[in-house]
C-alpha cells in the first residue's frame, strides 16, 4: 500500500493508497479535533487548502457526541462531508493530558470527562471500538503517554504494557473488521513506537512492534516539551527499525524545521494543531519565517498575509485587514489565519516532496530549515 | 436614482442605482458590524449569499480599528474586499446603546468608549467625517436614539434638535463630498425619521426632513422594544408623508413576519442583526417556521437544515453535524449557521421582489406572514 517512487538519503517520496483514496507522502494531516478544524474551516474548504488526510481526536468525539451516534450517521467521512482519508488518534493522549483523575491498570486506563467529569473506561479494545465506529481510514493504536524526562524504571514498563496493549488492539480491529456492519471494514492500524528519551528501549520496543506486521508505524511520545535535539536523536536511532515498506508517521509534530528534519531522516506522516492553533494568535507561517501580525507595523499593511503565498487568502485580503478582525476577536480574523497557515503547511509538503522526486531536497532543506522558523 | 418598476399595494419593487453598482429593492443589507459579520463570513463569502449591501457600524470601526487607518487604505470596501455598495450607520445608535457616561449637548455627544473608556465626542460633523473616511456609498444622519416609551416632552425636543442636526450633516456631507482626497464624493446622505411612538410627531418630523431633499430616509426609534404593532402603526402614518422617489429603509428590523409586513407598507430596505446573531444561538430560519437546533431531536438528523434550501449549507451539511459543532463550540458551527440565516433572508427579499413584480405578493404575505416566524 505504500510506494516509495524516490529517495535522497533517508528521505522518502511515496505514494500511499488507501481505501479512501490515494495519499502522497510526506503528508502533512490536517487536525478537525471535534470533527471540525478550530477557526471555521470545512471539510470543502479542506480540499481548497491542499489537505489530504484529516484527523479526527476519538476522545473527543467519544465524549461529545458521542462515536455511537457518528456511527449511526454513517461514520466521521459521511458526518463532516469529508471524502478523503481520515486518520483517528487513539484517544490515550487526550486520556493523559486533559481528563483528571486517571486510574491506570492492565486492562486499561479509568479516567472523568473534562466536559462534565463523567466517569469513562477506556482499553484498547474500547479505543479500537470507538475508532470503528468513527469509520475512519487509519486507527491507532492504544497507549499510555508519559511525560518527558520519565524514570527508566517507569519507561521500561510501560513500553512493556504498550506492546501487550498494541496485540489486544490488533486482534480488536481484527475481529470489528470481520463483522458484517462496520462501516470500514478495510480500517487500518498503525503501532505506535514509545520508550521516551532512552535510545534502548525506543529501539527494542521497535523491534518488537515491528513484528505485529501493522499497517504503518507511528513515533509517539515525543514534541511533548523536551529539546528539538532529543527528538532528532531519537527518530535516528528508531528509523533504521521501521519496515521499510509501510508509513511512518511523527506524532504531534511541528514546526517546519522539525518537519524539514524529520523528512531528511525518513519520517513520511506528520501533525500538529501548531499551524492552527498559531493562526488564531495572530502568528503566520510565510516563506521568509513566522511573521507575528499583533506587531503594531502590521496596521497598515496592505500587503497578503505572504506576498510569495498564492492561498485564497493571500490573493484577497491584506495583514492590515486580518490584523483588525484578530484585534476585534471577529471570528473572519481566525478564520482567514487559519486558512493561509495550513495551506502554508500542505505547500511546504508539496514543495518537500517536489525536491525530493528532482533530487534537490538538500538544498530545500538547507535554505528553508533555519528560516522558516525564524521570527521575523 | 431609485427606479420603481412595479407596485402591488403600497409594497414596492424598485431598483437602486448607486455610485458602487445597482441594488433590487426591497433589500436586506447583510450587518457587518467591525467590518466583518460575525460568524467568520467574508465579503467573498457574502456574493455567494446573495447580499447586495454591507452594511458597517461606524462607531465600532471609528473605535477600532479608527476611520482614519481604514481611510488610509482606501475605505471600507477595499479593506474588506467587499465591491458592492455599503451602508454605514451614524453611530448614534451604539454612542446611546454602548457607550457609557454619555452628556449630550447642542454640539454632540460625549462619551467613553465601552472598549477603553476613551472619552470621544460626536456630533453630526464628526459622524460625517467618519463615514466619509469610511467611504460608504450611503450615510446616515447623526441622531438621538431615545427609548420606547418615552415622554412626550423629551420626544418633542429630541426631534427638533435632530432637524437641527440633520441640517449640519448635510452641510457637512456636501463640504466633505467637495474636497480632493474623498474617497468616495457622491456619498449619499439618507435623513431618519424620528419621533417615538407619538403619530403626530412623527409625521411632523418626517414632513421636516423631507423638504431636506436626501438621497434617502430611514425610519429610526422603532424595534426597540415596543409591540410589533406599534411599530406597524408608526410606519402605516409615516410612509404617506416618505418621498415616493427616494428609497425607504427601516432600521434594525426584523423578523421574516415584520420584514413582509413593512414591505407591505411600502418599505424598500431593511437591516438586521436577527439572522446571524439567532443562528449562532441555534435559531435557524426555514420555509416551515424557525428551527431550534439545540433541541435534541435533531442529535440524529440528516436533514440539512432546511430540506427547502438550496444554500451551500444545505447543500452539504446535515443539522445533525451543525448541531454538534454548535454544542462544541466549534466556529464551524456558527459559521454554517449564519450562512444559512443570510442566505434565507436574503432570498426572502428575492421572493418578494419577484412576488411584487408578478402581482402575487398579497398571497406570498398570506401564505408567509405566520408561518415564517412560527417556533416549530
Amino acid at each position: 500500500m505504500l510506494k516509495i517512487i524516490a529517495k535522497q538519503g533517508r528521505a522518502r517520496r511515496g505514494i500511499l493508497t488507501t481505501p479512501h483514496g490515494t495519499v502522497q507522502t510526506p503528508v502533512f494531516m490536517n487536525v478537525a479535533t471535534s470533527a471540525a478544524i478550530k477557526g471555521g474551516i470545512s471539510a470543502l474548504d479542506l480540499k481548497e487548502l491542499k489537505c489530504q488526510i484529516m484527523l479526527n481526536n476519538t476522545y473527543h468525539l467519544h465524549i461529545r457526541p458521542g462515536d455511537k451516534l457518528i456511527a449511526e450517521l454513517g461514520g466521521v467521512r459521511e458526518f463532516t462531508r469529508w471524502d478523503g482519508p481520515v486518520l483517528t488518534d487513539s484517544g490515550g493522549f487526550q486520556v493523559f493530558s486533559l481528563a483528571s483523575l486517571r486510574k491506570i491498570k492492565e486492562e486499561g486506563v479509568t479516567f472523568h470527562s473534562h466536559l462534565d467529569g463523567a466517569k469513562i473506561f477506556m482499553g484498547p479494545e474500547e479505543s479500537m471500538q470507538i475508532q470503528s465506529n468513527l469509520g475512519s481510514t487509519i486507527a491507532m493504536a492504544f497507549d499510555e503517554c508519559i511525560a518527558n524526562p520519565a524514570e527508566r524504571k517507569y519507561a521500561e514498563h510501560s513500553c512493556a504494557r504498550t506492546v501487550r496493549w498494541l496485540e489486544r488492539c490488533k486482534a480488536e480491529m481484527q475481529r470489528l473488521n470481520s463483522l458484517p456492519g462496520t462501516i470500514n471494514n478495510q480500517q487500518w492500524l498503525f503501532g505506535i513506537n514509545q520508550g521516551c528519551t532512552f535510545e534502548d528501549l525506543r529501539i527494542r520496543h521497535m523491534k518488537q512492534i515491528a513484528k505485529l506486521d501493522l499497517d504503518g508505524y507511528a513515533i509517539g511520545g515525543l514534541a511533548v516539551g523536551e529539546p528539538a535535539e532529543d527528538m532528532y536523536r531519537i527518530i535516528n536511532v528508531v528509523e533504521p527499525e521501521m519496515p521499510e515498506d509501510k508509513p511512518r508517521y511523527l506524532m504531534g509534530v511541528g514546526t517546519p524545521g522539525n518537519i524539514l528534519e524529520a523528512v531528511r531522516l525518513g519520517v513520511d506522516m506528520f501533525d500538529c494543531v501548531m499551524p492552527s492553533r498559531n493562526a488564531r494568535h495572530g502568528r503566520i507561517a510565510t516563506w521568509s519565517g513566522q511573521v507575528n501580525l499583533n506587531n503594531a507595523k502590521y496596521a497598515r499593511d496592505t500587503q497578503p498575509l505572504d506576498p510569495l503565498c498564492d492561498c485564497p487568502v493571500c490573493r484577497n485580503f491584506s495583514r492590515a485587514y486580518i490584523r483588525h478582525l484578530l484585534k476585534a476577536h471577529e471570528m473572519l480574523g481566525m478564520r482567514l489565519a487559519v486558512m493561509h497557515n495550513l495551506y502554508f503547511y500542505n505547500t511546504l509538503m508539496e514543495k518537500i516532496r517536489a525536491s525530493i522526486e528532482e533530487g534537490s531536497f538538500d538544498r530545500f532543506y538547507e535554505e528553508n530549515f533555519v528560516k522558516l522558523d525564524a521570527r521575523i
